[in-house]
Protein backbone atom coordinates (compact mmCIF):
# COMPACT_ATOMS: atom_id res chain seq x y z
CA UNK A 1 0.00 0.00 0.00
CA UNK A 2 1.06 3.32 -1.10
CA UNK A 3 0.39 6.79 1.42
CA UNK A 4 -2.60 7.98 1.02
CA UNK A 5 -3.43 9.99 -2.31
CA UNK A 6 -0.95 7.66 -4.18
CA UNK A 7 -2.81 4.71 -3.32
CA UNK A 8 -6.64 6.65 -4.25
CA UNK A 9 -4.68 7.64 -7.81
CA UNK A 10 -4.20 3.55 -8.22
CA UNK A 11 -7.76 2.63 -6.68
CA UNK A 12 -9.60 5.19 -9.59
CA UNK A 13 -7.48 4.03 -12.33
CA UNK A 14 -8.02 0.47 -11.83
CA UNK A 15 -11.71 0.89 -12.01
CA UNK A 16 -11.17 1.48 -15.32
CA UNK A 17 -12.16 -1.60 -17.80
CA UNK A 18 -9.08 -3.26 -18.79
CA UNK A 19 -6.50 -1.52 -16.10
CA UNK A 20 -5.79 -4.34 -13.58
CA UNK A 21 -3.70 -3.26 -10.72
CA UNK A 22 -0.47 -3.62 -11.49
CA UNK A 23 -1.22 -1.31 -14.96
CA UNK A 24 -3.01 1.26 -12.20
CA UNK A 25 0.40 1.40 -10.42
CA UNK A 26 2.75 1.79 -14.06
CA UNK A 27 0.26 4.55 -14.56
CA UNK A 28 0.23 5.92 -11.29
CA UNK A 29 3.44 6.22 -11.26
CA UNK A 30 3.89 7.00 -14.93
CA UNK A 31 1.94 10.35 -14.00
CA UNK A 32 3.91 11.11 -10.81
CA UNK A 33 7.11 11.11 -12.41
CA UNK A 34 6.83 12.09 -15.64
CA UNK A 35 7.08 15.76 -15.47
CA UNK A 36 5.97 16.00 -19.07
CA UNK A 37 2.85 14.40 -18.81
CA UNK A 38 0.04 16.88 -18.57
CA UNK A 39 -2.24 15.86 -15.55
CA UNK A 40 -4.09 19.20 -16.02
CA UNK A 41 -5.16 18.33 -19.01
CA UNK A 42 -6.16 14.74 -18.95
CA UNK A 43 -8.02 16.05 -15.32
CA UNK A 44 -9.93 18.88 -16.99
CA UNK A 45 -10.80 16.91 -20.43
CA UNK A 46 -12.55 14.14 -18.22
CA UNK A 47 -14.18 16.75 -16.62
CA UNK A 48 -15.19 18.48 -20.00
CA UNK A 49 -16.14 15.54 -21.34
CA UNK A 50 -18.92 14.24 -18.39
CA UNK A 51 -19.97 17.75 -18.72
CA UNK A 52 -20.01 18.19 -22.71
CA UNK A 53 -21.03 14.91 -24.36
CA UNK A 54 -24.46 13.46 -24.91
CA UNK A 55 -26.18 10.89 -27.03
CA UNK A 56 -27.80 12.03 -29.90
CA UNK A 57 -31.56 12.37 -29.56
CA UNK A 58 -32.47 10.70 -32.83
CA UNK A 59 -29.78 7.85 -33.66
CA UNK A 60 -28.12 7.28 -29.90
CA UNK A 61 -24.51 8.03 -31.00
CA UNK A 62 -22.10 10.31 -28.68
CA UNK A 63 -22.35 14.09 -29.54
CA UNK A 64 -21.87 17.97 -28.02
CA UNK A 65 -24.98 18.58 -29.43
CA UNK A 66 -28.62 17.56 -29.40
CA UNK A 67 -28.21 15.71 -32.56
CA UNK A 68 -25.09 14.34 -34.05
CA UNK A 69 -22.84 15.45 -36.33
CA UNK A 70 -23.87 12.26 -38.83
CA UNK A 71 -28.00 13.13 -38.38
CA UNK A 72 -27.32 16.65 -39.01
CA UNK A 73 -25.37 16.55 -42.26
CA UNK A 74 -27.94 16.91 -44.96
CA UNK A 75 -25.45 15.09 -47.34
CA UNK A 76 -25.89 11.78 -45.49
CA UNK A 77 -28.88 9.31 -47.25
CA UNK A 78 -31.87 9.44 -44.82
CA UNK A 79 -33.69 6.12 -46.47
CA UNK A 80 -30.98 4.04 -45.17
CA UNK A 81 -30.47 2.98 -41.46
CA UNK A 82 -26.90 1.44 -40.17
CA UNK A 83 -28.47 -0.03 -36.59
CA UNK A 84 -25.23 -1.31 -34.50
CA UNK A 85 -25.20 -1.99 -30.74
CA UNK A 86 -22.66 0.48 -30.23
CA UNK A 87 -21.28 3.85 -30.80
CA UNK A 88 -17.54 3.00 -31.14
CA UNK A 89 -19.17 0.82 -34.28
CA UNK A 90 -20.50 3.91 -35.81
CA UNK A 91 -16.97 5.34 -35.95
CA UNK A 92 -15.71 1.78 -37.14
CA UNK A 93 -18.12 1.83 -40.10
CA UNK A 94 -17.15 5.45 -40.80
CA UNK A 95 -14.11 4.50 -41.20
CA UNK A 96 -14.46 2.14 -44.29
CA UNK A 97 -16.52 5.10 -46.46
CA UNK A 98 -18.56 2.48 -47.83
CA UNK A 99 -22.00 3.84 -46.32
CA UNK A 100 -23.32 7.33 -46.43
CA UNK A 101 -26.97 6.66 -44.87
CA UNK A 102 -27.73 7.55 -41.28
CA UNK A 103 -27.20 5.09 -38.21
CA UNK A 104 -29.06 4.34 -35.28
CA UNK A 105 -27.33 3.06 -32.24
CA UNK A 106 -29.29 0.71 -30.09
CA UNK A 107 -26.46 0.68 -26.58
CA UNK A 108 -26.32 -2.86 -26.70
CA UNK A 109 -27.16 -6.37 -27.49
CA UNK A 110 -29.78 -8.27 -26.08
CA UNK A 111 -28.17 -10.82 -23.23
CA UNK A 112 -30.42 -12.65 -21.17
CA UNK A 113 -27.53 -13.76 -19.03
CA UNK A 114 -26.31 -9.79 -18.43
CA UNK A 115 -29.86 -9.12 -18.10
CA UNK A 116 -30.44 -6.99 -21.23
CA UNK A 117 -33.92 -7.38 -23.23
CA UNK A 118 -35.18 -5.67 -26.08
CA UNK A 119 -36.82 -2.91 -24.10
CA UNK A 120 -33.19 -1.96 -22.51
CA UNK A 121 -32.17 -1.51 -25.94
CA UNK A 122 -33.37 2.07 -28.34
CA UNK A 123 -35.60 -0.48 -30.19
CA UNK A 124 -38.58 1.53 -29.52
CA UNK A 125 -36.79 4.77 -31.14
CA UNK A 126 -36.02 2.72 -33.86
CA UNK A 127 -39.37 1.53 -34.70
CA UNK A 128 -40.50 5.47 -34.44
CA UNK A 129 -37.76 7.06 -36.64
CA UNK A 130 -39.59 3.79 -39.45
CA UNK A 131 -42.68 5.15 -39.05
CA UNK A 132 -42.81 8.36 -41.72
CA UNK A 133 -42.12 5.49 -44.25
CA UNK A 134 -38.77 7.71 -45.43
CA UNK A 135 -36.17 4.93 -44.98
CA UNK A 136 -36.15 1.85 -47.21
CA UNK A 137 -33.33 -0.08 -45.96
CA UNK A 138 -32.19 -1.33 -42.30
CA UNK A 139 -28.88 -2.36 -42.47
CA UNK A 140 -28.46 -4.69 -39.57
CA UNK A 141 -24.72 -4.48 -37.99
CA UNK A 142 -24.88 -6.12 -34.62
CA UNK A 143 -21.33 -8.04 -33.70
CA UNK A 144 -21.47 -11.49 -35.43
CA UNK A 145 -21.44 -13.24 -31.86
CA UNK A 146 -24.07 -14.94 -29.75
CA UNK A 147 -25.47 -11.64 -28.68
CA UNK A 148 -25.16 -9.97 -31.63
CA UNK A 149 -26.71 -12.62 -33.74
CA UNK A 150 -29.79 -12.34 -31.31
CA UNK A 151 -30.55 -9.01 -31.25
CA UNK A 152 -30.22 -9.54 -35.36
CA UNK A 153 -33.00 -12.27 -35.29
CA UNK A 154 -35.16 -10.01 -32.88
CA UNK A 155 -34.91 -7.11 -35.34
CA UNK A 156 -35.07 -8.92 -38.58
CA UNK A 157 -38.58 -10.78 -37.05
CA UNK A 158 -39.69 -7.07 -35.66
CA UNK A 159 -38.93 -5.20 -39.02
CA UNK A 160 -40.44 -8.07 -41.43
CA UNK A 161 -43.63 -7.20 -41.16
CA UNK A 162 -42.93 -3.39 -42.60
CA UNK A 163 -42.77 -2.82 -45.78
CA UNK A 164 -38.67 -2.13 -45.74
CA UNK A 165 -35.25 -3.92 -47.01
CA UNK A 166 -33.53 -5.56 -43.93
CA UNK A 167 -30.28 -6.60 -44.77
CA UNK A 168 -27.46 -8.15 -42.54
CA UNK A 169 -23.75 -7.39 -42.65
CA UNK A 170 -21.62 -10.42 -44.34
CA UNK A 171 -20.19 -13.23 -42.42
CA UNK A 172 -17.02 -14.77 -43.70
CA UNK A 173 -13.28 -15.23 -43.98
CA UNK A 174 -11.33 -11.64 -42.54
CA UNK A 175 -9.22 -9.81 -45.27
CA UNK A 176 -5.78 -10.68 -44.98
CA UNK A 177 -6.60 -13.36 -42.47
CA UNK A 178 -5.27 -17.55 -43.51
CA UNK A 179 -7.69 -19.83 -44.14
CA UNK A 180 -6.38 -22.57 -41.94
CA UNK A 181 -6.42 -20.35 -39.14
CA UNK A 182 -10.28 -19.20 -39.67
CA UNK A 183 -12.90 -21.21 -37.16
CA UNK A 184 -14.86 -23.72 -37.88
CA UNK A 185 -18.15 -21.14 -37.33
CA UNK A 186 -16.58 -18.42 -39.27
CA UNK A 187 -15.28 -20.96 -42.43
CA UNK A 188 -18.95 -22.45 -42.34
CA UNK A 189 -20.34 -19.34 -43.14
CA UNK A 190 -17.61 -18.12 -45.52
CA UNK A 191 -19.08 -21.46 -47.40
CA UNK A 192 -22.96 -20.48 -46.53
CA UNK A 193 -22.66 -16.80 -48.22
CA UNK A 194 -20.30 -18.12 -51.03
CA UNK A 195 -20.76 -15.58 -54.14
CA UNK A 196 -21.04 -16.60 -57.73
CA UNK A 197 -17.68 -15.02 -59.67
CA UNK A 198 -18.30 -16.69 -63.05
CA UNK A 199 -20.70 -18.69 -64.66
CA UNK B 1 -12.62 10.40 -35.59
CA UNK B 2 -14.71 11.20 -32.58
CA UNK B 3 -16.47 15.25 -32.76
CA UNK B 4 -14.16 17.21 -30.60
CA UNK B 5 -13.53 16.36 -26.91
CA UNK B 6 -14.23 12.76 -27.23
CA UNK B 7 -11.31 12.26 -29.51
CA UNK B 8 -9.42 14.36 -27.11
CA UNK B 9 -9.95 12.08 -24.46
CA UNK B 10 -8.89 9.50 -26.29
CA UNK B 11 -5.88 11.38 -27.34
CA UNK B 12 -5.04 11.60 -23.85
CA UNK B 13 -5.69 8.49 -22.59
CA UNK B 14 -3.20 7.50 -25.14
CA UNK B 15 -0.45 8.70 -23.96
CA UNK B 16 -0.21 6.95 -20.78
CA UNK B 17 1.88 3.86 -20.67
CA UNK B 18 0.40 0.39 -21.94
CA UNK B 19 -2.31 1.60 -23.17
CA UNK B 20 -2.87 1.91 -26.88
CA UNK B 21 -5.77 3.35 -29.17
CA UNK B 22 -8.03 0.60 -28.79
CA UNK B 23 -7.57 0.76 -25.08
CA UNK B 24 -8.07 4.38 -24.73
CA UNK B 25 -10.90 4.00 -26.91
CA UNK B 26 -12.59 1.46 -24.89
CA UNK B 27 -11.54 3.46 -21.54
CA UNK B 28 -13.11 6.99 -23.14
CA UNK B 29 -16.70 4.84 -23.90
CA UNK B 30 -16.93 3.36 -21.07
CA UNK B 31 -16.24 6.50 -19.00
CA UNK B 32 -19.05 8.30 -21.19
CA UNK B 33 -21.61 5.37 -21.17
CA UNK B 34 -21.53 4.28 -17.38
CA UNK B 35 -23.13 7.02 -15.24
CA UNK B 36 -21.91 5.34 -12.29
CA UNK B 37 -18.34 5.96 -13.26
CA UNK B 38 -17.50 9.08 -11.13
CA UNK B 39 -15.48 10.99 -13.45
CA UNK B 40 -15.29 14.04 -11.22
CA UNK B 41 -13.25 11.52 -8.52
CA UNK B 42 -10.95 10.67 -11.16
CA UNK B 43 -9.97 14.09 -11.86
CA UNK B 44 -9.83 15.25 -8.75
CA UNK B 45 -7.59 12.88 -7.68
CA UNK B 46 -5.47 13.28 -10.51
CA UNK B 47 -5.11 17.35 -10.11
CA UNK B 48 -4.60 16.19 -6.34
CA UNK B 49 -2.02 13.74 -6.97
CA UNK B 50 0.41 16.73 -8.96
CA UNK B 51 -0.39 19.39 -6.33
CA UNK B 52 1.03 17.20 -3.68
CA UNK B 53 3.12 14.23 -4.21
CA UNK B 54 6.25 15.10 -4.09
CA UNK B 55 9.55 12.88 -3.60
CA UNK B 56 11.39 12.50 -0.14
CA UNK B 57 14.18 14.43 0.38
CA UNK B 58 15.93 11.67 2.12
CA UNK B 59 15.36 8.63 0.27
CA UNK B 60 13.90 9.85 -3.29
CA UNK B 61 10.54 7.37 -2.74
CA UNK B 62 7.26 9.18 -3.03
CA UNK B 63 5.81 10.86 -0.34
CA UNK B 64 3.30 13.50 0.48
CA UNK B 65 5.61 15.47 3.10
CA UNK B 66 9.04 16.26 2.53
CA UNK B 67 10.13 13.11 3.85
CA UNK B 68 8.68 9.74 3.25
CA UNK B 69 6.82 7.45 5.97
CA UNK B 70 9.77 4.98 6.14
CA UNK B 71 12.21 7.54 6.74
CA UNK B 72 10.07 9.40 9.60
CA UNK B 73 9.53 5.93 11.18
CA UNK B 74 11.79 5.52 14.54
CA UNK B 75 11.54 1.95 14.55
CA UNK B 76 13.49 1.51 11.26
CA UNK B 77 16.94 0.74 11.52
CA UNK B 78 19.44 3.43 9.88
CA UNK B 79 22.33 1.12 9.87
CA UNK B 80 20.60 -0.62 6.78
CA UNK B 81 19.82 0.70 3.17
CA UNK B 82 18.33 -0.75 0.48
CA UNK B 83 19.17 0.82 -3.15
CA UNK B 84 16.18 0.19 -5.76
CA UNK B 85 15.51 1.73 -9.13
CA UNK B 86 11.82 3.16 -8.56
CA UNK B 87 9.17 3.40 -5.49
CA UNK B 88 7.24 1.08 -6.69
CA UNK B 89 10.34 -1.54 -5.75
CA UNK B 90 10.02 0.06 -2.28
CA UNK B 91 6.43 -1.21 -2.03
CA UNK B 92 7.06 -4.60 -3.47
CA UNK B 93 9.93 -5.36 -0.67
CA UNK B 94 7.37 -3.77 1.86
CA UNK B 95 4.90 -6.54 1.12
CA UNK B 96 7.74 -8.63 2.19
CA UNK B 97 7.92 -7.87 5.70
CA UNK B 98 11.59 -8.72 5.66
CA UNK B 99 13.03 -5.64 5.54
CA UNK B 100 13.30 -3.23 8.61
CA UNK B 101 16.16 -0.66 7.87
CA UNK B 102 15.50 2.36 5.28
CA UNK B 103 15.93 2.68 1.49
CA UNK B 104 17.14 4.79 -1.37
CA UNK B 105 15.34 5.02 -4.69
CA UNK B 106 18.19 5.69 -7.05
CA UNK B 107 15.43 6.69 -9.95
CA UNK B 108 16.01 4.21 -12.76
CA UNK B 109 19.39 2.23 -13.65
CA UNK B 110 22.28 3.23 -15.85
CA UNK B 111 21.61 2.53 -19.49
CA UNK B 112 23.84 3.94 -21.82
CA UNK B 113 21.33 3.14 -25.01
CA UNK B 114 18.91 5.66 -22.99
CA UNK B 115 21.63 7.72 -22.16
CA UNK B 116 21.28 7.40 -18.66
CA UNK B 117 24.69 7.43 -16.73
CA UNK B 118 25.21 7.59 -13.15
CA UNK B 119 25.05 11.24 -13.29
CA UNK B 120 21.35 11.16 -13.80
CA UNK B 121 20.46 8.47 -10.92
CA UNK B 122 20.56 9.91 -6.97
CA UNK B 123 24.12 8.24 -6.20
CA UNK B 124 25.58 11.56 -5.64
CA UNK B 125 22.93 11.71 -2.44
CA UNK B 126 23.54 7.89 -1.44
CA UNK B 127 26.88 8.84 -1.04
CA UNK B 128 25.83 12.13 1.22
CA UNK B 129 24.37 9.82 3.44
CA UNK B 130 26.57 7.63 4.05
CA UNK B 131 29.32 9.74 4.95
CA UNK B 132 28.04 9.90 8.77
CA UNK B 133 29.33 6.32 9.49
CA UNK B 134 25.45 5.27 10.69
CA UNK B 135 25.04 2.89 7.79
CA UNK B 136 26.72 -0.34 8.31
CA UNK B 137 25.24 -2.46 5.04
CA UNK B 138 24.03 -1.34 1.96
CA UNK B 139 21.74 -3.97 0.13
CA UNK B 140 21.72 -3.29 -4.18
CA UNK B 141 17.89 -4.31 -5.43
CA UNK B 142 18.11 -3.24 -8.70
CA UNK B 143 16.40 -5.03 -11.08
CA UNK B 144 17.97 -8.53 -12.16
CA UNK B 145 18.48 -7.37 -15.72
CA UNK B 146 21.12 -6.23 -17.85
CA UNK B 147 20.79 -1.96 -16.75
CA UNK B 148 19.67 -3.13 -13.31
CA UNK B 149 23.27 -5.35 -13.37
CA UNK B 150 25.00 -3.25 -14.52
CA UNK B 151 23.92 -1.12 -11.86
CA UNK B 152 24.91 -3.00 -9.30
CA UNK B 153 28.33 -3.59 -10.94
CA UNK B 154 28.84 0.22 -10.56
CA UNK B 155 27.70 0.70 -6.61
CA UNK B 156 29.45 -2.07 -5.54
CA UNK B 157 32.89 -0.85 -7.11
CA UNK B 158 31.76 2.88 -6.08
CA UNK B 159 30.77 1.77 -2.30
CA UNK B 160 34.20 -1.07 -2.45
CA UNK B 161 36.24 1.83 -1.23
CA UNK B 162 34.38 2.49 2.37
CA UNK B 163 33.93 0.63 5.47
CA UNK B 164 30.66 -0.62 4.26
CA UNK B 165 29.36 -4.48 3.81
CA UNK B 166 27.90 -4.11 0.46
CA UNK B 167 24.80 -7.19 -0.73
CA UNK B 168 22.68 -8.07 -3.39
CA UNK B 169 19.53 -9.61 -3.50
CA UNK B 170 19.87 -13.26 -4.25
CA UNK B 171 19.43 -14.05 -7.93
CA UNK B 172 17.35 -17.63 -8.05
CA UNK B 173 14.75 -19.91 -9.00
CA UNK B 174 11.55 -18.24 -8.25
CA UNK B 175 9.56 -19.74 -5.73
CA UNK B 176 6.43 -21.86 -7.03
CA UNK B 177 7.70 -21.86 -10.34
CA UNK B 178 8.94 -24.90 -12.40
CA UNK B 179 12.25 -26.02 -13.11
CA UNK B 180 11.75 -27.10 -16.68
CA UNK B 181 10.54 -23.37 -17.13
CA UNK B 182 13.21 -21.54 -16.05
CA UNK B 183 15.45 -19.83 -18.46
CA UNK B 184 19.64 -20.73 -18.55
CA UNK B 185 20.69 -17.49 -16.99
CA UNK B 186 18.15 -17.84 -14.04
CA UNK B 187 18.95 -21.76 -13.56
CA UNK B 188 22.68 -20.95 -13.83
CA UNK B 189 22.07 -18.09 -10.86
CA UNK B 190 20.35 -21.14 -8.78
CA UNK B 191 23.69 -23.59 -8.87
CA UNK B 192 26.01 -20.23 -8.66
CA UNK B 193 24.08 -19.78 -5.41
CA UNK B 194 23.56 -23.23 -4.51
CA UNK B 195 23.36 -23.11 -0.41
CA UNK B 196 24.25 -25.96 1.98
CA UNK B 197 21.43 -27.91 3.62
CA UNK B 198 23.30 -30.03 5.76
CA UNK B 199 26.46 -31.68 5.52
Amino acid sequence: MYEGIVQELIDELGRLPGIGPKSAQRIAFHILQTQAFDVTKLANVLLEVREKVRFCDICGNVSEQDTCSICRDPRRNPASICVVEEAKDVVAIERTREFRGLYHVLGGAISPIDGVGPDDLRIRQLMQRLADGTVQEVIIATDPNLEGEATATYLSRLLGVLEIRVTRLASGLPVGGDLEYADEVTLGRAFEGRRVVTG
